[in-house]
């Protein structure tokens, strides 16, 4: 599912914009009009792509200019490989090739990091899913290439899912001295049906209050691994059970192997390395 | 110099209706509209703070809340401190929340990470400067987090200086068969009077016939240590010297004795670690 | 659930624009600057009040007007009763007048027909939702007028729940050649976890293979009362079953007995009657 | 005349955006991205067309897909007709279905209401004209539709016209301690010469002093039909003569009968019956 | 009738972001934050003032500034005049500054020149008018400018009146074919009874079968004098006689002492000239 | 160095729209849809061409147009010369036509002015530059029609080079209790290392004290032609020499011969004169 073409388009366009208000002054005072590039994109270190239509558009809104992928979006590839060939004139090229470059980089390093926690939990049960810290501007870019590597995706916003968290349930049960189940129960019924309903827990004895009022997913917020254990064991099928809370790669696979469901990483989007490409160019 | 509050306005409106493009689903189903919290902002690591204006905003656009911050962009926190108080609806906070967190995390990554470039060199001749590798929207922002860490920008964007490159000085000399100083010299004639003029080299005896054309700065791309001594030495304060090329931490030091006046660092913005602060909240 | 206030105020706005793109001809010429007037915003029929911070909003843009309503947003009020008491300069007043009305008697009427159906139906486990019928621009609107009428929301739009239709389910079998419980459960695996997913169904003999896939929401379309029966009796609990196809006032208590979940009524929002309500104008 | 293709470009481009903010989920699930479909845009009763034009703009903006229309906006049709036959990808097709059926059906809605307010008026020397009781956001498109039905066009906004009602009158003229056809005619003198002058009374008795002043148009609102013929004959073709007020279809003929040039009917717009259109969807 | 306040805000909007992209390097270095500077808007020539709110606007948008003028729009003053006081933070001030000339400049020397139009045809019939010959982007404020100056405004686009020119006339009567008369009534017949009806002539025998369809006003384009009292006295009062064409102010007398109403005047806004208007700052 | 076409194309949609909101009444009325008409852009007076490519979107923008221009901007043309050829329907060029005539005519103004500047002190050493002086949102354009005319650009706008005038350098020295030269010394060492910094002095007296400071150029503000000429003699090329202040085309000359490097001219952009040219329209 790749993100929507006019959204993708708004957004390179108000890149370019941001990267040359009023145009390219050293490509439009040294370079001819008609002078002809070709130029490679091309890996300098292993990875997965993603950003092809991102990069393809923006090297078209500057001027006549092709791009061919030979690689694909969620494809792997190695160091020295040639990701695509553009061929265009060289003031188009020279004036896209910072902000396309900007986005295929940083998508692909989300999608590469993303593939390797999904290569760690390969084997078990459990998902990779993405967070909301994404960057802001870019949420439907960043969970794209979230896919990209392998992994899946949360929530998109606030409104389009319940996670109920510690400072809601105490809120609602007015520091306890309400029912938790039933304030959720009858909360519960007035959402849309198509609602889903996932809240957070930070101990084991609140899963079944919370299961009782009927939730799709239960997450689990900085459970240690034995923690998480009891937790599936104790959720015992009646809910989705989502483990959460500062994952990194080392310790992905052990929490995976509790049987949760579902890890979520912000990790994947709030830590962004981009990938080393470079754009070789040539004249003709 | 802040970045503009109206540009900052609009992107943190764009950021919250990306977040939340019709409501929180959760926070408006289980917590009453008058419920008020207190929370502070809380540094779980080291850093340097940036983006306070950028916070407040947030917390301001989704209800009545008010900020204030002991701390303020460009200054350093240790882990543990609390940076800011924050008061209002229990709905408003948890609505901005993750936008607000998303922005000042990320500009304090940028900002500690300059921090500790500048860190490595202080006691040259040299400052740390930003390049255009930039987050797509958010340069502004991104150039502010630099300042804040003690660095120093580089042009905007491609409207504002001049920065050739070897294919634009292969182009201008017909790839060699015109005079490079004489091509260089007569485009230079047309700039506006205001233009910086930047040349790239990739070789030493580029240096002397680039110089002679009249220009700023001229940037020496991937010299090693000894050709960066070598170019400020041929130089001989003729023009800025800037050195540029997968600068990283350890080496910064080094390339900084070698006497360059400028070291242009990809990675200050291209590998973004957002820092770990979070908001701690309290109900009444 | 109120809609985002910066979303309706972009709204007002838009339509105050779209109302007098260079200013109120009439008013300017005949009306001093000054003149205050107080008005009623007077209910001409039953209904049920939508729109409470819309009309106030346009109310507020086009000069120094305070409204105050006496009757609030998804309460009923009858003929006569005065709904809000409006006070300005007769500048801004006026030329907020129609903005102001088209909005609050549009989604009125939309709350008070939604409303007729909610009480037909009272008493049985049916709720009655909205579909994608809306008008283009103001679907934020006309849902929550929807939820003023104590109706309930259907999925916002097409990005956020699945809802296949017999022509999804033809593609994804190859029209028939392949087996459409597999099909539908490998496809839905690759769907983020909170995705509701909900299948339509022509024929109560498609239900079974339906959930066995593991659905949210089973949706009978233009099923017979009787075909209606037999369908919440097959489906068992094991999903929620919608009923939906041209869903009538006269029909749709019969619809509720059979037991279904949902009711989903394009009426709603697909036939719009503006309530009458008028601003009864005094000057001072 | 048609309305602006850019106007309309924006008009569905929000719309779509507004239906599918970030992809198509089940489309894009379950359908192969090289699917083709046929269908056919199909009356389910008798009407009016209006929309030809934003039905294929829709179509032709979620990827390519063509659409033919058969019968032309302002043609009438009967139910089981064939509208229009549209060809293109099946995520394309189905991802703009709602947005362009949402479009069609409320303005044919529109014109076909229209041609029944027409078709009652004719051979009487009235013409049926709109109001700004328009939906927000869409004036521009019904009042198209109410001229494929047949009507004419008010005024399009505050801007363009002189609508001078009582309030105004009476802040004008003190509250009647002022002479109101000298400040009618002084207030007149200041207009541009291309501003028509309309105004409203609600008596015969000021229907002399209105004319004096020099207006174009005279309204006679709320009156019966006793008192529209008498105004009709006291005007006596010194101005335009608009009756107004709660307009019904079983009431129009009669109006239109007392010689009113003009009859301006709000319910053309403010009571919205989406006409029954269906889009038959075939696979190849 | 003063420009829309929103529509104002938005144009000073743009003119500080063209402007400023990225705020005000040189105040922002060099100025101390909270440094409070007074100012006076001082008149270096006679003239008319239009813009106060525009120049508030701008100084308001800026930081913390306030604005007073001492005289208002649309009326004059004398070289020497102080127009306005100006208090507020230095960097505000210097950074609204030249905006705020920018328009108040523009729209000064506009209002200027309409009224040394005005005051050449005292006395006589006729009014002078602006024409669709203004900057784009502006037409709302150069419009307001000519009201200010004492002039009138003509239509505001191409939407609101009807102005046929020779092209129209040829191409209805398929080049002399058809008689002019009968398809001018025929095509008026299906206009808004609201539109005014304009259409422009090159001689005098085009008159009668023009007025004879029935038109408003009747445009005497590029006559002579001499001519254009023929044409007054051929229309003999059955429509308004605007004379148009390359007016200058040393002939716009003679052309108003031929009778006709109304005098177009492209140089109004064709030709601009901004008046000499200073901010004198003094720090305090 | 042409503007960017993408904020060339919102510029003109932007003008179209306002001249024409809700599409061409008269040419709708009266043009049949088909209709094509052949036109020349002509020249009623001599002068340089600016905005071939505006004019060619305008034309492209309303419907099927063709436009060739047969003269290319920065050419010079004259009286009677035909500058373009257009090509389309009558529709599509009677609604773009005041547009694409209202851009092109104010920019050849602006163009054949800074000709006339530039001729005046051909064979001097000046360069003549434009200011910030400029329409409220067409900088972009009329910094490009100065080219054109064989002048050259200042900065953009606030934010891309230094420019202190005398309250920046009061308040930076406190009002003289502070020495100038280190206070700009150190503030000039703050900004990024592209920023050009200019200063503004209104007496020879100020002259080294700024130099020593390190500028690239000085401006001398409002000189005599005698102490502009001892000011180029007292900063002996240490920096380049701006000669600004009611610039007059009579005057132009004498300043140019004093020595100066750089001639800024508010008049190029603050006075505009739309060129006459026309668009002589023949239908086929």
């Amino acid at each position: 599912m790749k993100p929507d073409p006019q959204a993708v388009g708004a957004l390179v366009r108000m890149a370019l914009l941001e990267d040359a208000p009023w145009g390219d002054l050293t490509s439009q005072l040294l370079l001819p009009p008609d002078l002809q590039v070709s130029a490679q994109l091309v890996a300098r270190e292993d990875g997965i792509l993603c950003g092809e239509d991102i990069f393809t558009a923006a090297m078209s809104m500057t001027g006549p200019v092709t791009t061919e992928f030979a690689i694909h979006d969620a494809e792997r590839f190695a160091k020295g490989a040639v990701l695509a060939n553009v061929r265009g004139t060289a003031r188009a090229v020279f004036q896209a090739e910072r902000v396309a470059l900007n986005f295929v980089q940083r998508l692909s390093g989300i999608a590469t990091v993303t593939a390797q926690f999904v290569a760690e939990t390969s084997g078990t049960n459990a998902r990779i899913v993405d967070t909301r810290k994404t960057t802001p501007g870019l949420r439907l870019l960043e969970r794209y290439a979230v896919r990209c590597g392998g992994g899946f995706n949360h929530r998109f916003s606030l409104s389009d899912a319940v996670m109920a968290k510690d400072n809601h349930l105490a809120a609602l049960t007015k520091n306890g001295t309400k029912n938790l189940t039933d304030e959720l129960r009858s909360a519960f019924a007035r959402l849309p049906h198509t609602a889903h309903i996932e809240v957070e827990v930070d101990r084991l004895d609140q899963i079944d209050e919370v299961i009782a009022a009927g939730v799709d997913t239960i997450m689990l917020d900085n459970f240690t691994i034995d923690e998480l254990r009891k937790g599936v064991r104790q959720v015992a099928g009646r809910a989705l059970v989502e483990a959460s809370g500062r994952v990194r790669l080392d310790r992905v696979r052990e929490m995976a192997s509790t049987g949760v469901d579902i890890i979520s990483v912000g990790e994947l989007t709030h830590r962004v390395r981009s990938l080393d490409l470079g754009l070789d160019i040539e004249s003709d």
